[in-house]
């Protein structure tokens, strides 16, 4: 999906609006000519004589046929979020009056965008970078609270914010590594490699702790794995249903606004929890004993939870501290949870309370201490770092660059241990801020553009 | 749903776009206090002292939590949709995001819009009678292009202005009479009741012709009836089918904006046809021969037409004059098809022609000469009135208020005849007055509206 020269100069044009019947559907117009194409089939005010940011009613004609009444919205370039000439055209939310629409356009010589192309406008245009434009995405797709600040915050330039911090520290060196070079033979040192070393230490400090924050950004972009893990019987998808009409009646109930909720999906206070193969956790065979079976092991490892649900009328301690002694040793958090509060016998709570003060008692059945439960999951899926507004890593992409920034930053940092010559450190030193430019896009290749921006719907 | 005083005075809020994901949504805001309660959660420009028509950047914020960016457009009262103060905000399409809008606003005070509310406020505040708002929907859920022709003349007033005229014709005669009844006794004549009686055969003539539009108007909102109708074998889900990849193949391939084709519903010519009881159509059991039967009889008498197909391969003169016999007692236009032309002895075609010239000969195998059979379908269905810019009625509420109003005159009529006295005359045609004006609104009751708005999406 490269882009030829004359492409880039298309004006192009896509539905904004979801499919589906609504009460209005936007459509949107991005390219040098889109306000005099809309011009030359709008009945209203002379839409090349008015000013940016303003709104006009008129018809929408194709010949002496009249398609629909519309508003149009004027954005003239550089003021619009492509920094080219926009129009957006609200017409009657009818698939078929957008579909004529669309085509009165193309016949008068507009294209069908591409998916992303609006966006991948702005971005070439500089409104903003590379990580800027894959949040606009992520943003629209986000579905929990701390999915959508996380790509809202990267939106608005966070993240870019503390790559290009990194990046212009490592230029300045990299541009002293150069000038040495320059003199060649003369043997001067305008970089002192023990600053550079400094340097480079507290850079990898930095990118270390945004490849760390990645196992946090992919779980509050893609959910944390769960497993609820007991006994046949102990109420494991008793808990799980429990949770999710918790769920479904702190939703708000705005008509049609909710999201459809998917099984084994629960948002639990912002934070969506992805429960693993509960296919296999509805049926009874998904046991605790079977923690020992290598298979179910390496299911439970892939966790980033696990709820350790017991029956208290049907456990004794001896069992509990076996299941959680192999717990321990899978080395993923988890919780210990008492179900069946309301049929234990009282000795046995103050035993299990005095040998496991953090047991949470709850019941799954009659939604008993849940609140408790939910807490305590949050408190272990440890968002305090995101909620303080530090930067999370919820890309690939930039998890990938941001390791090879890595790598090649710690060659930069045994070069100077190894008293490389200069022309190799400047090599390293340049493949780190390659790596790191990948990330906002200073650095692009026509491939990575088209695989980025594909992902997007079409209209934005 | 009447309502009170104070709901009339709420600000309403709602998202005006479908529901999915896409590049933007817009969330709609009328009443007196829409521009002010999107000022008090809009970072940007101040909102309050801005004028119509103009589009603002900004971000919405929960308290210290920005939302979202977006463009909010204002409509200052009177100049907008509704009348009142209009706010529309284009956030990113996600849903995560339009719930958060919409709670927040609702949290400072406006309310949830109920279905069809924006355009009974602007029905209410007189941007346009109730015919035209009835076509709102319409139009949004036309799918033809004789549908949306339909709607959207009716909505620009088309249709309210033959309605006004034979309104106000009728009124003026009305006053006349009710003056005569002032006088009493006094016996005077102010309308001549021989003019009356001409002009209410003028109106009845106007009335009727309404009324038998709606036939065609049926037709046109919600496809014609149509049933095809041969012996096993003869080709008939082939022949369904070819019609069906015949549309698909002439539908737009505009990424998504496609509708969905509804099988045995197919668009011809902008008309669509909605084809019976294809179930049985695709079983072989539905012969000619069973016509006799009275509930195929029943079925095929509901059609509005009648595709007869037979195989040229398969059957004699003898038969299908037979056949069309009884097909003309029906008295539902049909076509006559002659399928399998590639498999045909020519002299049984040339009989065939002479005998029933207007013979349809195709292959619905090899899509050979669909054309022609199309060209005579909607010939026969004959939108020709329509296609002239007629006034078509395509509303059962407004066809109802007709019949009514056709009945009151032809009392006014026979009581012209029966020279009964000025205040049953004037009865009689206050009467006929009423009914006019339930189909624009001027007579309304709040279950009327109700009835009417709720059948709109929300948002609307």
């Amino acid at each position: 999906m490269a882009f030829s020269i004359s492409e880039k100069e298309d004006t192009i044009i896509a539905l904004a609006t979801p499919q589906g019947v609504g009460a209005i559907a936007v459509i949107r117009l991005s390219g040098k000519d889109a306000i005099q194409l809309t011009n030359a089939v709008f009945r209203g005010k002379d839409l090349e004589k008015q000013e940016s940011h303003t709104i006009h009613f008129g018809t929408i004609r194709d010949g002496d046929t009249i398609i629909d009444e519309v508003l149009v919205s004027l954005f003239i370039a550089p003021k619009s979020f492509t920094k080219e000439n926009v129009v957006e055209i609200s017409t009657h939310g009818s698939s078929y009056i957008i579909n004529r629409v669309l085509k009165l356009f193309i016949s008068k010589g507009a294209r069908p965008a591409k998916a992303g192309e609006f966006t991948q406008r702005a971005f070439l245009n500089g409104q903003f970078d590379l990580a800027q434009a894959e949040a606009v995405a992520d943003l629209i797709h986000s579905d929990s609270e701390a999915a959508h600040q996380a790509a809202l915050h990267q939106m608005r330039g966070g993240f870019s914010g503390e790559i290009k911090n990194l990046r212009d520290q490592l230029v300045h060196f990299a541009s002293m590594i150069e000038l040495e070079l320059d003199f060649g033979e003369e043997d001067v040192e305008f970089a002192s490699r023990q600053d550079l070393h400094l340097l480079v230490e507290k850079l990898l400090r930095v990118v270390e702790q945004l490849i760390g924050s990645f196992d946090l950004g992919n779980v509050i972009k893609n959910g944390v794995p769960t497993v609820i893990a007991g006994k046949p019987n102990a109420g494991k998808s008793t808990l799980l249903n429990a949770l999710l009409n918790e769920e479904k009646a702190i939703v708000s109930d705005i008509a049609g606004t909710t999201r459809d909720l998917i099984e084994d999906e629960i948002n639990i206070g912002g934070v969506i929890f992805r429960f693993i193969d509960t296919a296999g956790l509805r049926e009874t065979t998904d046991t605790i004993e079977a923690i020992g079976v290598s298979r179910t092991q390496e299911k439970m490892k892939t966790a980033s939870l696990i709820l350790y649900l017991f029956d208290l009328s049907d456990t004794d301690l001896i069992e509990i501290n076996r299941d959680i002694n192999k717990l321990e040793n899978l080395g993923v958090p988890f919780v210990k949870v008492a179900n069946k509060i309301d049929r234990a016998n009282d000795q046995f709570i103050s035993d299990l309370k005095r040998n496991h003060p953090d047991t949470i008692f709850i019941s799954a059945g009659k939604k008993e201490n849940l609140d408790e439960l939910s807490h305590k999951i949050l408190e272990l899926v440890n968002l305090d770092k995101f909620k303080t507004g530090n930067t999370v890593v919820t890309n690939i992409r930039h998890y990938d660059s941001l390791v090879k920034t890595r790598d090649s930053l710690l060659d930069v940092l045994s070069g100077i241990d190894n008293e490389i010559t200069n022309d190799f450190m400047a090599m390293d030193i340049r493949r780190s801020l390659y790596f790191l430019g990948e990330i906002t896009g200073e650095i692009t290749t026509d491939d990575l553009l088209a695989n980025i921006f594909s992902k997007f719907c079409i209209g934005k």
